[in-house]
Formats: structure tokens, sequence, C-alpha cells
């Protein structure tokens, strides 16, 4: 028989076992995370009307699309969950109370060409609140929160979070009149770490600028410091445009609000550079990254956008949020070293049987399991170095091996298989203490 | 602007965030029944090489399936998460330890004339063992531990898990002189609820079985009591047949370990006209359905197969699995009224404040989520009725109100928005008090 090709396609992350564990614990910490702070689930299909997804795909995106046709049906698959949630906004506005805070965490499609850490089907884990009508400056400062909460529960490192607002570029373009090229300079702005401070001046200027202003604008994005550093530089500016003044205010309001989130000052940072995308966001944006691993991106971004329905609904829905992209994000933190893969199981405890007649030892491990105790039993019938080498290799805290002494004497022996520390005691004696250890270590 | 249909596509279910909220809290309690076990998580791509799916695939499946292509590549979407399931076993071959006890919860799809109950794309929950050369008879009376245990914890109600052999229905065949026609004969017993005793019995006779040897299939198919009961009435014609010999002592070894797995015998039944599907199983077969809903039809099934990668590989790979098909169940359970949706958001908290500044209010809720109490703020600048109205309608059990008596005297008064419970304190003891409840409840 001709052997079938078994590897996943190129650009879709399949894990070991291991790694799988860790990888939903990650989705895990991310989920808890996001219901911490009052975030409901949302599920969409995988698979939208083309036409959805196209009223705002474009560009690239278009290009990437998963496109196909089932009977009479032109089908894509979802290559965001921005574009779904705002169908189910518009679908569901009768049963949605507002401001709607949902997260999503999914998969998401695009058919990018394969190359290193570009994955064409990859999670998002987005969290969004959308108001009807008006939603209110604090919520920018909560989605701060929500990322300093989450980055802090992954246990990564140390992490920054710098964040900026749209306006204050637009104001900037407005300011040194050339707020008609606004694209044009947000282009060359994002390009400031690739080419230097030289190269985008003289591009500035080519586009219009006065060397001076080319200059200034240069000197604010290379800003650092506290809000009112950052208020102080930008005044002068703010009085020649009112929509700098308003992103100025919006800044501090948002800032204002940081303690009680209680997100240390040293995660935090104002970065008038960041710029993320041309046209989608509005006021706050974010971006954040790791400590000493700037080429890893952003690794949690988003913002605040005027209107998530536009293309689907004539209500105006003001939203921010924030998207992380965990595939690609795991595949670089394990390319690092930095995820610690400790459990090859779930099991908190493995029953290993030296005797024939299971009976006893699967009514123990029916006990540990009614105690929500993570149990496994090794059924087969194996030499008894195979059986202990299972245990070993899946790396299970807890053994409880049992002999015909065990069945007669009632009386199990529970050992711990990193600390050596071992116990004896009844069936209860045993679910107490795992499920003590359960509790006390983290 | 033209209006864009946002509607989910027809076969696709897309629930409400009350409904979604049910739908996940279902999910949870089969995924941690299953980790209960010592299952571990598997993912793997939707997406699949067509040629993959389609060496399994077959028939209707066939012509279900979701293909299409993107550049060269001839892809199609799963349809089931065993083909998956039998290439990932494959491919990772080297990072399995066995018995490889996996479960897998995600979507598949298959392009089914949409009709009422029927799904395009739906969640299967599955777990399955996989043995790598053999695999104990044990594994099938676990698998019966975890359907009990899932389904109590579910609590759906009273349930019966039915089980057969297939090896009995073959040694029937083989005893009665039609071992060559158990296709057409399962084929026909499948029909037995539908068309009844008589028209089944004439049918066997057509098919060349003697009037008696077709009734005495008919009353071993009809058969209820214990397995010693069914042993006696399977005895006589035991001798005539090693296969059915096989099958029975088979049935007996699984049914002695269900006391050990405390499955009530109220909720277990052998059923000898059980046959699940005419080729795939080869041992123990299950089905399980609700008491008092015959329309459910079987909510979780599977069986023992002789050779998951028979595909794929030369190596022998015996495994026994279940699945649960959770979208049709949430569907047809909800109709019928069973589902309780009590809860529309997760928060056990809300803050409300009273006041302009956010500061404290915000402080607040930070610290109950520093205690792992999921908490909201009423953040958006409206009348004091529409905050009470939001924290009536979402169903939140606790509400702190902050006024600025709260931000002055630092006591807060947290009250039970269904008990009507009211307690005052400093923030310590309200998380102390909600952390307490959250424990002792449910």
């Amino acid at each position: 028989m001709a052997k079938i090709n078994t590897s996943p396609l190129s650009g879709f992350m399949e894990l070991t076992p291991a790694d799988q564990i860790t990888f939903n614990r990650l989705l895990e910490t991310i989920k808890s995370s996001y219901e911490r702070f009052g975030f409901i689930p949302v599920d969409t299909p995988l698979i939208e009307r083309a036409e959805v997804l196209l009223a705002k795909a474009g560009g690239e995106t278009e290009k990437q699309i998963y496109r196909f046709s089932k009977g009479d049906d032109d089908l894509a698959l979802r290559f965001d969950l921005t574009v779904p949630l705002s169908r189910y906004v518009c679908e569901h506005y009768a049963d949605i109370v507002f401001p709607f805070k949902r997260y999503h965490i999914g998969k998401v499609y695009r058919g990018e060409r394969a190359q290193k850490g570009r994955y064409r089907e990859f999670y998002q884990c987005d969290i969004d609140i959308i108001g009807d009508g008006s939603l209110g400056l604090v919520n920018d400062a909560e989605i701060l929160g929500v990322i300093y909460t989450t980055f802090t529960a992954l246990n990564f490192g140390k992490f920054i979070i710098r964040i900026n607002n749209r306006k204050i570029l637009s104001g900037c373009c407005q300011a040194f009149g050339c707020a008609d090229k606004m694209t044009d300079v947000l282009r060359i702005i994002d390009k400031l770490e690739k080419i230097g401070n030289d190269a985008v001046t003289k591009e500035l200027v080519e586009l219009g600028l006065s060397p001076e202003d080319a200059q200034h604008l240069l000197g604010l994005l290379a800003l650092r410091g506290s809000i009112d550093t950052i208020t102080k530089a930008l005044q002068p500016l703010a009085q020649r445009s009112e929509i700098l003044q308003t992103g100025l205010s919006e800044l501090q309001e948002v800032v204002k609000y940081l303690p009680a989130f209680n997100v240390s000052p040293d995660a935090f940072r104002i970065d008038l550079s960041i710029a993320r995308g041309l046209d989608y966001y509005t006021g706050t944006v974010y971006e954040t990254s790791l400590d000493g691993y700037p080429e890893l991106g952003s690794i949690c971004s988003g913002g605040r956008y005027d209107n998530l329905t536009e293309f689907y609904s004539n209500r105006k829905m003001p939203g921010v949020g924030i998207s992380i992209g965990l595939t690609r994000l795991f595949s670089q933190l394990k390319s690092l070293g930095l995820l610690a893969t400790t459990k090859k199981v779930l099991s908190d405890v493995i029953v290993i049987p030296f005797i024939e007649d299971l009976s006893y030892p699967l009514t123990i491990a029916t006990q540990l399991r009614q105690h929500g105790i993570n149990t496994e039993v090794y059924v087969e019938n194996v030499k008894i170095k195979k059986k202990l080498d299972y245990a070993n290799k899946q790396g299970i805290e807890w053994a409880i091996i049992i002999g015909q002494d065990e069945v007669d004497s009632k009386i199990l022996t529970i050992k711990n298989m990193k600390t050596g520390e071992q116990v004896k005691g009844s069936a209860e004696d045993v679910c107490a203490l795992v499920t003590q250890k359960k509790i006390i270590l983290p």
C-alpha cells in the first residue's frame, strides 16, 4: 500500500502531546485572565459567507483568504476574529447587553507564503469592549489592566506595554500643516526602527515637511517619560491642533487610571511612535513586547476604533480591544527555550497494579477521581519494569503501587516520584494527602 | 450602503452570549471528566490534505466533504476527529507513550443537506485509548466508566449506557450459517425499531435464514438481564461459533469491572441488538441514551476497533473510544427545555460607582480580582437606574455600590442580588466573603 503523507500541511502547527499540554496551559491562563475582568465567551463559525469577509478584507488579506464554494454558497474561512465579532454584534444585537465585553479564542486562516514563524492556521485570543453609541475612555485603561494581568500570569518574564493615541499623531500632522499626507507620514514613521532617524527625516522632508518640523516630529516620537513630561513637550504644538489636544487629554485620562489597575510603572511606557496599522484605529493604541527579545515584535496589540460595524449596520459602535497571536508566540518562545514543559500528562496520580485482577486498583482510582484527583491506572498486562518506566516517562507526580499485600491489608503506599516523599494509609488518607498538596502547591 | 446578510450560514450554530456560557459549561464538564481519567489533549489542523481524509471517507461522507484548493494544494476540512487522530499517531509515533489516552474537542465539517437538527459545523468531544500492537480489554470497561462519570457530571437526568460486543453478532451469524451475509443481517437488524419484529423476521428469512433461526436471533436481540442471564441464553449457540465464544468472554470481562468504576447498575444495560456502523467496530460497542427521550437517539457512542492506522501505517494499533456530538445534543436539549441558563456573564461581582472619579471603585475591583474573583466595573457615565438595570439583567450574584461615603469611610457594602444578603466591611472582608461563598457553594 502506498504510504500517505501524514505530516501536517506546511504552515499548520501540530504539537506533540507534551507541547500541547503547555500550549493549553497558556490558553487557559489567557482565558481565565480575560474572565477575571468579566469578559464573556463568543464562538462563531470558522466558515463565513465570502461577502461578509470581503467587505472588510482588502489588499494582502484578500489574496490570503481561503475561499471556496459548496453548492451555491460562496464561502471563506475567517482571517481574523474582528470581522466575525462585527457580524455577530449586528446579528445578535437584541440579545447583547452593552457595553459588550467579549473574549474569543479561536483559529483563523491566512494562506500566506509559508516561511519560518508564519502560520496559515493560528490561534487568536481577542478581547473587545463594544459600546452602543458611545464607550467611556476608562475602558481603554481597563484593557491595559487586562494586558498587564494576563502577561503577569503567563510569566514569560519582564514585559513592556507601550501605548499611544492615534489622535496625537494626526494632530502633529495637522499642526505641521500636512494633515492630508498623514497616511504617508505614518508609513514613513513605521520605518523608523528599520532605516533610522536620518533616512526618515529625509523622507519626511521630501514629503513636504520643513526640516525643522521633521526634526521636531522625530524628537516627539523619541520622547520618553511620564505623562507630565509628554504633556509639557506636546503643549506648544497642541495650541495649533484641536485633535492633538483631544488625543493628549485622552492619553491623560487613560494613564490616570493605571494605578487603580495596579499596573506596575516598570511595565508601562508612553511611546508616541506607535501607530498600529494605517486606518483602523482612531484613539488609544497598544503594543506589548518582551524585555530583551525585540526580535519577537509586539506580542499583544490593539487599540480603540470608532465603529466596529460600519460595513454591516448603521448603528455606531465604538470599541477597544486587543489580540494575542498565541500560535506564533508559542513557537517563538519555544525556540528561545522560554517555555517550561514539565508535565507530559494531566494525571496527578498513577495507580500501578502488580496483580492480575484489577478490581481493587480500579476501585482505588475511582475513589481518587471522586475527590477531584486526575488519576490513571496502568492496566496493560506487561512486565513490572515497563509499568514503572511508563510512570517515570510521563512525569506523573504521585504513584500508588498495588500488590496482593495492599489488596489484603487495604493499606496503601503513595509515593511522590519527584521528592521521594512516601505515605502509608487508607484510601481516604491518600485522597486527603493529594487533595491537600494540590491546593497548597501552585 | 446595501446591507450585508449577517446571519450565520444555514447549518452553522451560533449562540447568544447566555447560551454560549451554558454551552461552554458543558464543554468544560466533558473536558474535566476526560482529564479526570488521565486523558490528554490533542489539537490538529482543521484543514487536511484531501488524500488523507479521502483514504477513509467514502459514500455519503465523501459527498459531504468541504474540499477546495489553495495554490497547488488539494485540501479539505476534517469530517471527524478519528482520521486526524490516525494521522497524528503515525506522524508523532516517536513522541507518544502508549497506551495513548487522548481527548480531542473540536469542530468538524460535513456539508449535509440543511435540515432541523443537522449541523454542517459541529463539535465532537472524543476520547480514544490507542495501544501499540495490543490493548487490554479493561480499557473497554474504563471507557464505560468515563461515559458514566461524564453524563453524571453533565446532569441531564437519568441515562442508560447500552453495550454489546460485535463478535457476538458475528458469531450468531456464523452459528446460523450466514457468516457471509453478516452485513445484510446487521442492516436488517438496524431497522428493528423502525419496522418491527415481523417485518425483520420476513427480511431475514428472505435472506436465507430458517424461520426458526430468525426467531432465535430476534429473541437474543430482545434479551434483557444480567451478564449471567445473557451468558446462559447464548451458551448453546456459542458451542457452534468460536467468535461468539470470544465475544461473550470479552463482554464478561468488561462487565466484571463495572463495579470498580462505580457504574450504577441502573445506568447500564447489555443490549445485543446494538451494532453501530457496519465495518469499523470489531468488539465492544456503546450507545448512550437519555431516559424518556428516545427521540434524541444515541448521545454518546463508540466502540473497539482493531486498527486505527490501517490507511497510513503498517503498525497495528487497536483502540477503543467514544464521541459526544455536543452541538446537536445542545440544540436538542435546549429545544426540550432541559438546559438551565442561569448565568449571563461569568462575573461573580459587579462594582457600581455612583461617583465621577473611578479610581477607588477600580482599585477595589483590582483587589477582588487578585483574590481570584471575576469582577467587572460598570464604568459608563449613565444614570444610576441604568447601572442597576445592567447588573440585574446580567444576573451577577454580588454587587458593591460605591459612592462618596464609601470612598471616605473605606467601608464597603456588598449585596447578594438573589438572596438580599448584605454585608458591610473592609475590602479584605468583602474578598473573604465572596471567596468563601465561592468555595462552599457549588
